[in-house]
């Protein structure tokens, strides 16, 4: 603990990936006064045909 | 918010996603009073041997 | 199979979950064609401290 | 219910999957005494460039 | 990783779960080859009225 | 999209949620080229006796 889970749309490269679990272990870490490592980070690509707002599929919007 | 992830066995088409997150965006929007734009919907599909029931992998039965 | 998790802020009644997961329920059996004894759903409700958009918890909004 | 999401990372072949749902199912249903039908399990699997330790991709570890 | 989440009805008591955590992460370690400090779980415990099977809460069954 | 869910051990203050769903939804923002209205942040706290690392109760560490 803390476990974070990201819910994105694909598309993002690794080097985006690499910086994002970066900066997001250091916010959490810096504001729940944890180490670095206890911060467990797992992203989840969607399709955009499985993420949908307002009733609408990513895919038709 | 609301936030709703729906966890699918693979196999369904995209009109059919397409309907589900229209009707399941409905149903929420209508009995807990928020406008439709406030709900995302995220679908996981998976696979048969990912997901088991009484101890046995839906591959399996 | 489907499992629906649905994140919610605190403060709908009893009823208006009562409705929220029938009709939501027959979203999903209508549009994924399974059974409505095949889907659960899991409600979470989450304080104003606990969700935050663009940055800032509802709290504060 | 009860409900298990398990996230792996990836490479674990069919056969350590059905043996990890079985030998969960027989846990949870012994400890919370519940009958096995009840206990549904979806399991998750991540790329390494998808988890993060400690601000780290295990892409890079 | 792994990570292990368990939606529970409540009412189970502290060792009950002492005891589920403890042959659960057995059963992971020994079907995923990983080391028992590699498995974290969590447990969330919804009331009757967060859950649903069928379309109807479980307060209601 | 992104969506964030964060689970953490009780305890934090609500200052320290304030800071750290801003700083978290930065480190988003600036590595996934999303714009801060796009990110949500669920935080879900769990007690000592429902999170588990090597097969113990945190509550028993």
């Amino acid at each position: 603990m803390p476990i974070v889970q990201i819910d994105l749309i694909e598309g993002r490269t690794t080097e985006q990936k690499r910086e994002m679990v970066k900066r997001v272990t250091e916010a959490i870490t810096q504001t729940a006064n944890c180490p670095a490592e206890a911060v467990t980070i797992v992203i989840r690509e969607a399709a955009k045909q499985h993420i949908a707002k307002a009733g609408t599929l990513m895919l038709d919007k």
